[in-house]
């Protein structure tokens, strides 16, 4: 069968003829042996620019804290930094110019790491709410504060985890790229939430979530949040996490009871997928609405690297999964169900 | 610097400031050891299904064959076969049906290998002139057959090289999956290719080619080919190779001379790619005109495997390359020249 994304004009072939098991899928991994100390680690600070935000447990409970003069603040519970290698440099301006065939436009923006926890090995997949809930409103504090720099028009928050896909680093991090135009997907998916939305008159994330939540492809659902299989997952075990509560951008959660509840809900998630696949290599991403933007509902996308995309992939943009998205949302759902979480 | 593409809204960022040489993106692979004989090789034709088109030698030349009653003919110089877990499936008809927020469509299509040599590890950037000539062959009878077909729309013809490619065997093939539909990406090309016409009276690619032959990002040139590394190359060493003729479909070759033009520059840009980055990982695929489509000007785009996409390039569409396609252009440009080739 193949199948056509919720929003885009993109196209999975579901060739799950090879019935594969979940286990097929596990790949045993080196250990990774990185070279000289982790600069992300707790002593190391030194090593990294300085914190652009930290949160420091005080007698008052946790403060937000920014390096100055030189500082690198300890004793940390997340941080966020510059990354030292940046994709795009802060400026007041962004411009671009065509000459015939060729448009460049000025590297501006942000590119910043947020280091998620003083542990090393911490993972979504097992670290403490309380944690998560701190990296959650980290996220928060960030897009918060792009959406106020006047060159901003996009900010992608994303993790990749291991290195087969593409972490360079192993100690627990998201990155965050504030970019001065909107990407071409999300531009996309906006285009397409507008013109659902001018048809019926509803958020179309809102009717995937109602639809969803019936359905073979559940994981997972709380009070305020559900996670399934897209109906066209382009790889075995893709998943959505969204808010049910219609909400164009993450920047809006304030009430901590829901902050909480989002992290319960990574928690639960990403455990399952840690539990049934042994730790695997993924990517993920959060996409919201564009700067100034409303026609949205935010929402998590993960990506598991268990295969490779090939030349058919990037020369069409089509996708072959060979795990249907109704067989990967059966074993997460069970194994998202026996983890337990502790605060 | 962030630079578009030349057809599509695809922003690359250009992050070259951890400057990089050739050699840095090497990286040292374990030799595959595969379980059992190969099913490509000579000999083991029983362990495939029958071929749709081999060549076999005959005292008045090379001729075309197809097995038929159980039969595996032997000797081949090239050989295509059905994909044992295809993608697609060949049926007469294609469907589409609707529900909601689900589309689904019939998994119609066909899905072969086209084994490339009796050799194992032939590989482009080192196969003879007069084998490569026949790879090409066999291609512009595979595209002419599926041409015919009433349900094709599309043939895509590529390539993995390596297993971080996505190769699952090692023997020398390409794949070639025909689809019932005109894929988003290539759907997307040609409406640029038809609006750039529309405004200039030009097909976009000859432009390109005439802009690319002078510049700083030339690899290769010949009377009838020419490669270099497109403007907004979204990973290192990626480089496009088209035909400076105008021609919609690779099928629409006919001079023996051109297709022996084409093998050679093959052999010269993946000799230069391989000699360059110690025979790297590679995704390869043809771009042509969708069936019955004339708006499109064909060509090859080679992807070399040395990063991971990330949840950044996932969840947003735009990529961060960290080496400038002028910098790769000139390494490549200099391995292109030193390679060797025979007949």
């Amino acid at each position: 069968m193949i199948r056509k994304g919720y929003l885009l004009n993109r196209w999975t072939i579901i060739a799950s003829e090879r019935a594969r098991r979940p286990t097929d899928f596990i790949v045993t991994r080196k250990k990774r042996t990185e070279k000289g100390p982790c600069p992300f680690c707790p002593g190391n600070e030194r090593l990294t620019p300085q914190a652009v935000l930290a949160y420091l447990p005080s007698r008052r409970g946790i403060v937000r804290h920014r390096d100055s003069d030189g500082e690198r603040a300890t004793g940390w519970l997340i941080r966020a930094i510059p990354n030292l290698y940046p994709a795009l440099l802060p400026s007041n301006k962004f411009e671009v110019k065509t000459h015939g065939l060729y448009t460049r436009g000025t590297a501006t923006g942000y590119h910043e790491v947020l280091i998620e926890s003083p542990n090393h090995d911490e993972h979504p997949g097992t670290a403490r709410i309380d944690q998560l809930s701190l990296v959650i409103r980290g996220y928060i504090d960030r897009l918060k504060e792009f959406a106020r720099s006047p060159v901003v028009r996009y900010v992608s928050i994303f993790r990749n985890h291991g290195r087969e896909a593409g972490a360079s680093l192993s100690h627990a991090h998201s990155q965050i790229i504030a970019t001065p135009m909107v990407p071409a997907m999300i531009e996309a998916e906006v285009a397409a939430f507008r013109k659902y939305h001018k048809d019926r008159g509803r958020c179309i994330f809102c009717d995937i979530i109602r639809c969803e939540a019936k359905g073979s492809r559940l994981i997972f659902e709380n009070e305020h949040y559900i996670a399934f299989t897209p109906w066209a997952s382009v790889c075995p075990f893709e998943f959505w996490l969204l808010p049910k509560g219609h909400m164009a951008c993450m920047s809006e959660l304030t009430d901590s009871r829901d902050i909480r509840s989002l992290a319960y809900s990574l928690r639960k998630c990403f455990g399952g997928l840690r539990r049934l696949l042994n730790d695997p290599p993924y990517c993920s991403g959060f996409h919201i609405a564009p700067v100034e933007e409303e026609s949205y509902h935010w929402h998590l996308e993960v990506y598991p690297k268990l295969s490779q995309l090939g030349g058919f992939e990037k020369s069409t943009g089509m996708f072959i999964n060979t795990m249907s998205p109704e067989d990967a949302a059966q074993s997460l759902r069970e194994a998202v169900k026996r983890e337990l979480v502790s605060r």
